[in-house]
């Protein structure tokens, strides 16, 4: 038998028996999510959409999927954990700068003081994100993300942050991978806090990472070239500017985007509006026993205006307490 | 025969006769290109880095491969085409602005006088892409783009603009594209005016575009979420922009990178700083038959200290004249 023909036979077979592929649609690809509405929801569209024959058909260049990352992706209580990586610089560098421990905010972080901290406000916060995050160069920040989350310990739950990622999401991005849907993380979080990690972590391409940055220069010195992170915030990637950064990093609009608050509204109503047949998916935070639970007053990860238009226009919201048979992977 | 058996028997024939595939590799990947010493060290390189068991091996997801556009990809005399198409738009725009006919640069382009337009310098440029590029919403000025695209002749060559691609620029995106390289474009153009063709055009996604950028600003109004364009450069992706840029949108260095002037060399630099095998190539615009012959002194596409680079440091420069069989794909 040649070669054309086996391929051929190959093909015949596969043709005309069409359960020898089935085993392949069978095996669950939501495993930690329950049976429910929303995991049903979930596979409906993406059967449908990726269906050649469907009227909602999308071609693979236009499956753009949007997640937003801190309480989407992983846990963001009781702060957000980029912020507990700049305390961590803070106090490694604290002994070059003695005149911290009287100024604040670095002397709430100095004296592990969160609530001193917290009433210097978004100022506070912005203040001690540049100190700890630029100056440096692109690589040597690289290294120094790496470095502690390889032995950075979350404060209550003690495991390493990258363990506070959900079991649930991980599968749902693999799963829209396998059906070509390209997968983006847009994120207020930094882009390059991010992208050493999503890799391994999500297995999120570092070039689909969309966040927020700081301003940076390039320099060429004795035939070395080095990018430098500057002092200098360039975007926030919140709210408005979600759907401003996808336009510009992507030039596509998303067809499935997931968020977990207010923040994120804009890209889901940026979505909502693609005429191909869109998904939008909102995250509730209801389980305080497994993770947290909070919504409309949290001052992390507020979730009240989105709560209301979602449930106005009939966009999926997974509640994690019911719809989420685990929670982290390691649980 | 069960299926199992086909696909054993198929897997020993193509092990045990690999000249079953060997079609596959004899088949020249860039017949528009001379056989000559460029086109060797293209073969070459990709063979070695693409080699699981090479030294050189280059992983998938770190094969980036950046191209500038104009100049690099397409003609760009006897001035950047993205200037001719704010011309039309000017001129489209004329019957709304009677005051024009009187007021520098508009004048010049009323009155098809590139001497007089030219006159006026960076300044007159600038003010004639933001008069005639921004201010619309993001998806009426792609409709803009396309539709110039679809009629709009080469004052001297008078073909579409996109006949003006090199034919061997193509062969060679694909040929890497093949071997599993992640294809970007890195020019100074603006990112809006390039996404709308680069995909059927050049093979290239969307989403692999980095340009230069205007503002835009993100509106909802009465449920409808849209992105305007403002008249406001928010950056420009050139000289030192480039390497900046290839770090926000990507985040990676890329191995292969190709231009063909000095604003290419810092990409150039930074691609050579690669601590994997990177390949830089400039192409050198020798053919004033085929195409146009400049270089040192020219006002479009200055190739000078990248000129000189490129001989010092033993990077690949392609003559266009004696390199490449076929400029245009419809020669």
């Amino acid at each position: 038998m040649n070669i054309l023909k086996i391929i051929v036979t190959v093909f015949l077979y596969t043709s005309l028996f069409p359960s020898c592929n089935r085993n392949k649609t069978e095996v669950d690809p939501l495993p930690s999510w329950n049976e429910g509405k929303n995991k049903t929801d979930i596979i409906d569209y993406v059967n449908t959409v990726t269906n050649a024959k469907s009227i909602h058909y999308i071609s693979i260049p236009n499956r753009i999927a949007t997640f937003d990352n801190d309480g989407t992706l992983w846990s963001e209580q009781p702060l957000y954990f980029q912020l507990f990586f700049a305390f961590d610089r803070i106090k490694e560098m604290a002994p070059q700068h003695p005149e911290w421990k009287k100024i604040q905010p670095y002397k709430a972080i100095l004296e592990n003081n969160l609530a001193e901290f917290l009433k210097e406000g978004e100022e506070g916060i912005l203040k001690i994100i540049l100190k700890s995050h630029t100056g440096n160069r692109t690589d040597a920040f690289e290294k120094s993300v790496k470095k502690w989350l390889a032995t950075a310990k979350h404060p209550t739950k003690n495991v390493a942050y990258t363990a506070l990622v959900y079991q649930p999401m991980l599968e749902l991005i693999s799963y829209l991978q396998q059906h070509h849907f390209k997968t983006y993380i847009v994120s207020g979080g930094g882009t390059e806090f991010m992208r050493p990690w999503v890799e391994t972590v999500y297995g999120i391409p570092k070039e689909q990472v969309i966040g927020s940055t700081v301003k940076t220069t390039y320099e060429y010195n004795k035939g070395k070239p080095i990018i430098k992170r500057k002092a200098d915030i360039e975007f926030v990637n919140d709210k408005k500017g979600k759907p401003e950064a996808i336009h510009k990093f992507i030039g596509r609009k998303p067809v499935f985007a997931v968020g977990n608050s207010d923040g994120d509204l804009e890209m889901l109503r940026w979505t909502a509006s693609n005429a191909k047949k869109p998904f939008m998916l909102y995250i509730h935070h209801t389980d305080e026993t497994r993770e947290w639970a909070y919504d409309r007053a949290s001052h992390i990860g507020k979730f009240d205006l989105g709560l209301d238009e979602a449930l106005e226009k009939g966009w999926k919201i997974v509640d994690m307490k019911d719809d989420w048979k685990k929670i982290y992977p390691n649980e």
